[in-house]
């Protein structure tokens, strides 16, 4: 295991044990304070390590990055354009100085209160300049629910399914950090099967509890990133929340897939969980079978342990009420897998290039990912604690998705991404 | 008419009536000359204008875009973000430094040389930083086609075709200049519908013939564009190779579309023609019906007489020989109605967005825009001068996409997007 993993280390800056960015954790994200320009930090406890400012003191001199404050930036491009040493280098090196017995910062005052910023005080804002968003389809138990629904429940999967990673490519230019309220979308609608469709807001809103990853490294066009050296590529991880038109998706999709449905809003956490933190939480992932082609096996396991919820809080609610609870080692499609197949021909990834993993459902009931499948296409209504229903969701909902990685006496937390739906404009 | 449209204009600079690039075209691109910095250009004759050198000399003083040189740049994107006026002063500003009885140019001979540049001597780079690219579905007759062969001859257009531009997301980081060659994708093949997929090259290579509009002007997340403000937000439109491997696309694409038969490469012209200069070029598209929604209805025409060839060439001819001619007049939907749609569901569009039309294809059979049209689903093969034969396209091969709106006694063209297929990496 690697150093800045181990999970008896223990940081100056004060961390309770349910706090969801201890030492082991170190997520990157983009922040601002007032007016002050951009820049990139880490979490830790309830602080925000200002790593340009940390930069800009010398603390990474020795480093492969000591050169130019990459940290003095509004996104996290830059730094993870710098490849994977430079991202080991760095977590070395926070690692170091955020430990109790490290006297760097904790001791010296006047850096401390430069560096140390109470999150409380910032504004998180997108951590990635996003270059292209693909989004998979990779929870057996979600496709095998939306195929039941929907086709064949004796045959709910396609034959292509089991084969191969299915995914496509959303819009890259709404997706928006946690915090951001999106409105209802309209577009064309078709209630009536047997009528020509109408235009208005759409009636079927919906979530998808989704994980995404974030390429750190590019790989060259026409050259395959192999699945073996697909964890190189990664940087780190998201939540994700790919907003759902349904009625819009149903009518539009085919042949050519989510389109209006989908592209008016995916919204992420701020705070980007390395690949490297999530580290001691591979675990194996389910057994595929049929055997996959050679390019999508790996010796490796690459599920991972990542405990996954998701909130509504209607506006006459005074706390949010819990709609799911899942966990993304069920993925029958891993990170490496999806990364692997992506470029298998050739397509080149560039630095900030995201990846959803698709709806996260579990095997049970009580683990589905999206509200398609929570009311089972609107037949089995939530009751809100106040008396209300919901099947899809109302205007002035608000929806938050929460994850973490339990370790003993310490989780690697995401944080969380939430919005609130706006009415449709008109 | 615009006066920078006026057929009579003409220029100091010699164009020939064939030429492509006269001074009623003005198209811009981004070139570069030896290792100095990429800079704006526009094209007139055989020249390249350099109008980073020109806004150096001051030539747009008492413009809108005096301020900064928005011209020393590797994109267009900047001076696109300056908006419609920016644009048009721009486009009037350069048609009268251009024009024969104008001497600041022409009779300034140290000026001439340094912005007067022969193409010839020049790289043309990316014109413009892409942020999502978007391919349409919108020629009636490809549809068509496409349903007869696949799904129902009797029926073959799908029951939201006639109600919608239907449309998905494609992948922005792999659209290339023309002239950046591309490599067949490998992947997950099905030629035995009895039998497991198999891995390897894509052996049914396909171009699609289209044109892409480029929006140059923003809306606000949630707020759309209204079809009769979509004309004010593009700039101006490129001509399109969305490469398609038949074979990957048939296995993977259902139940999200095109994914990785798409993905590998994106060809596009370098040359942007505005829509200020396809003006006298509109024409009544071809009737609806049923009635579209009132969102997609527009008073004024959109169509666009727009001749389009595409060639193949082989390493063993020695010249090009032309696949089809057809015309973009022939699209079922316009861009007006596209960027309409597109944004109806309040999709934020940004500076550089591509839209691709799809593939235009025509009414008859020697207006079909790609191999599995032209050769029917490979059923009816086309004989190369030298006796090969194609179904889709073999290694080696170059395709060239050419497209020009003619007018009286001059043509406002596209030039041209061409690449070369090289070998798939192993």
């Amino acid at each position: 295991m690697c150093p800045t993993n181990n999970p008896k280390l223990t940081s100056w800056v004060d961390v309770s044990p349910e706090c969801e960015f201890p030492i082991q954790n170190l997520p990157y994200g983009v922040f601002q304070l007032g007016d002050a320009p951009p820049a990139v930090g880490v979490a830790i406890g309830e602080f925000v390590l200002d790593l340009a400012a940390l930069h800009a003191s010398g603390k990474f001199s020795g480093t492969s990055i000591a050169a130019d404050n990459i940290f003095a930036a509004a996104s996290l491009n830059g730094f993870m354009g710098k490849g994977r040493q430079a991202w080991t280098d760095v977590r070395d090196r926070i690692s170091e100085l955020l430990r109790k017995n490290n006297a760097t910062i904790r001791d010296d005052k006047e850096l401390r209160q430069q560096v140390l910023i109470p999150s409380s005080d910032v504004r998180m804002l997108m951590p990635v300049a996003i270059g292209d968003f693909t989004d998979f389809y990779s929870s057996k138990h979600h496709a095998t629910n939306v195929g039941t629904m929907f086709r064949d429940a004796s045959n709910p999967l396609l034959p292509n399914w089991l084969h191969l990673p299915v995914g496509y490519h959303g819009r890259s230019g709404t997706v928006f950090v946690s915090g951001v309220d999106i409105h209802r979308p309209n577009g064309q609608l078709k209630p009536d099967d047997n009528a020509p469709p109408i235009f208005g807001p759409s009636r079927l809103l919906d979530f998808e509890l989704e994980i995404g990853f974030i390429v750190g490294a590019p790989n060259e066009a026409g050259h395959r990133i192999e699945i073996n050296q697909a964890a190189q590529h990664i940087f780190g991880m998201v939540l994700v929340n790919d907003w759902s038109a349904r009625d819009i998706q149903k009518w539009e999709y085919v042949p050519l897939g989510p389109f209006l449905g989908k592209s008016f809003a995916t919204s992420i956490s701020p705070w980007v969980v390395t690949l490297d933190a999530l580290e001691p939480f591979r675990v194996p992932s389910p057994v595929q079978e049929p055997d996959v082609l050679p390019y999508l096996k790996t010796a490796a396991p690459w599920g991972l342990d990542i405990r996954l919820e998701a909130f509504v809080q209607s506006a006459k609610m005074s706390e949010p009420m819990k709609l799911t609870s899942t966990n993304f080692k069920h993925m029958y499609w891993t990170i490496v897998q999806q990364l692997a197949h992506h470029t298998v021909n050739g397509t080149a990834m560039r630095v900030g290039d995201l990846c959803g993993s698709g709806t996260v459902s579990g095997p049970t009931e009580d683990a589905r990912g999206c509200m398609l499948e929570i009311c089972w296409k609107g037949t089995k209504p939530i009751t809100l604690p106040d008396g209300d229903q919901r099947r899809f969701f109302a205007d002035g909902d608000t929806v938050t998705l929460r994850g973490a990685s339990h370790g003993e006496g310490y989780r690697i937390g995401f944080g969380e991404v939430s919005a609130t739906i706006l009415p449709a404009v008109s």
